[in-house]
């Protein structure tokens, strides 16, 4: 999805289209989003981080977009706003709108005739679509990518190339999903016989709510009897794994590189590390936040941060450390048995 | 690969292809499985777990999977089984029969004519089959799959959509492989001359056993100079790396995000837990069991089961905890010394 | 990329093409390489790791290849060189010439009039190449791949099948991309209102330099405002996640299962082992290396290797260990109250 040519805005649009508090000359045209450092002066930029006020001093930006508190900092064009950071991912996309798809079918695409497809949807080439599937109105699919039968997807939603959406898996409003992501392959599911693997047919499905970002080569799979559940607003990055019957709250996000296993639930405005990984059948609260990394072996109740992780070192010396590590009960024991002696040792003396 | 219509079955015809002993009434008709908790009087529900007894106590199925212990455990219609996960694997099967893939070529696949396919072979749209590819009975191709030359696919597997199989490569069959997988990419074999890194080519390959199950997004490199083996019966859950002459012995299962380095050798019936990792050049007994997220650091040569975490705690505990973490070395020094001064003071005593 | 038939050559050709000494009858035949272990008599074997040495005196090979110190470690025809590994490489590729690609354009490939191809560039089938994009002498995009607009590949570079190319990335020359990769997918950018996540347009690119070859599945985000970088000679393996704006130095080498958050900056000549995890906005030196599944957490600024990984062990020994883990501190309380304690009872006794 390539960017259009990039319109430019004067100070006074922006704040016409994105409210704000202009303060100096409303007439400044800017054309892009920089940061400080880079920012010329058709650019605006903005000051979210205190560690970079040297930068702000210097900058070349022809505005700048900064909060409330900082209102003074710069005597340089500017937009007063709550939330910096949210004004500027408006900023940004206002000054670089995604290029319209042109709708309609590409001719090399195997659309089964049973499948409904709004006349505004775009689908590209190599596209495959099963039948009965449904896609809402405006959503853009891209090139190589593969629907299955009985697939629902909403409105306005974006399917990135090479995408495959298994058979019956349900797609909301707006959602994202970039390129080589994988929705409703099979849980693993398995029983043991005789000490080999005999499959459980995965008779589940997915479904994905509104809002939703799924990350390049993430998978999501599907449940073994009732459907995995990603639920609005949850955002996921790249190369995740969502085993069979997760459920994800509202409004979760998770960094690269997770595992999350089966039926693990996970609750509202949570958000999980880089390469954290949780076990199947957990349960863990709203407002809970995972350290990258961390592996959740047990439920968790109550909101907050949880951490685990082993501090690196240079290699010679953490295997000093490493090396006691597997003992640490019998440090333990020896301890405790010098409390013992010396408080022995202490009622020999009285 | 779509469902098709799901029959609906007696108990009697149940029992009548899956053995089994049936108690009550034989006419009780259902058209699919359901949990305990969801299923309705079409349903059948199964007993698995012993924390589910009211449950099943409150159950609204038409009938239920137990266990030889649970036979009395309720009064509804009810079969009676030695192994009932595996029962129920094949219950829902015969209720959720695959859809028979139409046998042919789609008109839009890329087929070298030189390669071997048996009529009764389905391949979908987008599908590039190289120069002398041989591809077995009732096997099926999903839309989008790329397959190099030489590649041998025995009968009756299934590729997903969008699956890379490189040259060369051997699957065997009733294997499943889930959209995205890749098998026989390069290893990652590189000589370094003067500090820079040569390409060493990879002229091996990849054997993939007999009823093997490989999930969305795993990569099996090729061999360096002999082939990478997943032997018969092996399961890989999703985004897994194998990495070049690894070897995994039969009837392995390997959860998803699990990293394992160049010819590492796993045994048979061995269970690798979640994002757990294997460094190259070990070998693993059969009948090892690797917890999740940990690290294989040396040989296994005993069965068992082997861990390595740390435990997760709220942030502001584990930060005390990994304060003392890199001075483990010290603590046991201290330690020393403390005892040795208990010693003396003993000794001064006496 | 299948190989082609392979060319047999005498050792006197093989040293006449890429140097070396030869000892020993130069018109011997070899066909390909093999390992000690495995060779034959039209086999090529090569010794350079100490442990094999009993396999060298048993070797069937028809010559081998050993470094200087090893010269007369075997009565066999050998070549004797400076770096046998770098040698081998030379020899594989010798002995295994990729086939050439036929030049031109699939019928079925879908490519905008105003890309660019040179003549010399092969491109497969149910490929679809963006506006504008171009692509440079002796290119190969294999089977499938999605190019985006804008998008620029240098010359004599390899895309295997399935791979995407988000818009306006740049490739450099010579560099292999494996099936599945993904560059250029969005970085994970968000702000957050009111609990809600607001997606930050991401409009950098990906930059990738000369030389670099990306492993099976591996995601690479375009950056937020500016590029992701990955120098000439980087490489990285399968299921690698790097972030938005993070720049990998030159001839670094990333193992696979590796994670590296949004702006992290990671110096030249490093090696980070397996499934290791690299926070945002960190700084790595030059010549650093991290051992396997450790988590970097702060910036290095000094050379060497670097490491953190709990030891693994039987299950229920590492259970003991790990109850002890939660309460380190207590244990360094408990020890600092010892030594206190036996500090007064030796004043009391003197």
């Amino acid at each position: 999805m390539a960017l259009t040519h990039r319109p430019e805005r004067s100070l006074a649009e922006i704040v016409g289209r994105l409210g704000g508090e202009l303060i100096g000359d409303a007439q400044i045209v800017v054309r892009q989003v920089a940061t400080l450092a880079q920012a010329q002066s058709d650019h605006i930029s903005f000051f979210t981080d205190g560690r970079y006020r040297h930068q702000l001093h210097a900058t070349r930006a022809g505005a700048v977009i900064l909060g409330v508190a900082e209102r003074n900092a710069t005597p340089l064009p500017r937009i007063v706003v709550e939330n910096p950071s949210v004004y500027l991912a408006r900023v940004l996309a206002l000054l670089n709108p995604l290029a319209p798809q042109r709708a309609g079918i590409h001719p090399s695409a195997v659309v089964d005739p049973s499948a409904r497809i709004d006349r505004s949807v775009a689908v590209g080439a190599f596209v495959q679509i099963g039948k009965n599937a449904r896609l809402g109105r405006g959503t853009v699919v891209h090139d190589g990518c593969s629907i299955g039968e009985d697939v629902r997807i909403g409105d306005e939603a974006t399917l990135y190339p090479r995408v495959t959406v298994y058979h019956g898996c349900v797609i909301g409003d707006r959602v994202i999903l970039h390129a080589g992501a994988v929705i409703g392959a099979d849980g693993f599911g398995l029983a043991q016989e005789e000490g080999k693997w005999i499959k459980i047919p995965q008779i589940g499905g997915v479904t994905v709510g509104d809002d939703v970002e799924i990350g390049a080569n993430t998978t999501v799979d599907r449940g073994a009897l009732d459907d995995t559940v990603i639920e609005e607003g949850v955002k996921l990055d790249n190369l995740i794994q969502v085993a069979h019957n997760v459920k994800i709250g509202a409004h979760t996000a998770v960094a690269g590189c997770v595992g999350i296993a089966g039926s693990a639930k996970i609750g509202r405005y949570c958000t999980i590390g880089g390469a954290a990984g949780i076990l199947g059948h957990l349960e863990i609260a709203d407002h809970v936040h995972i350290s990258a990394k961390t592996l959740v072996t047990k439920s968790i109740r109550q909101p907050g941060t949880y951490t685990a992780n082993m501090p690196f070192a240079p290699h010679h010396i953490w295997l000093r450390s490493a090396a006691h590590l597997r003992h640490l009960d019998r440090m333990a024991e020896r301890l405790r048995q010098l409390e013992q002696k010396i408080d022995e040792l202490k009622k020999d003396q009285t």
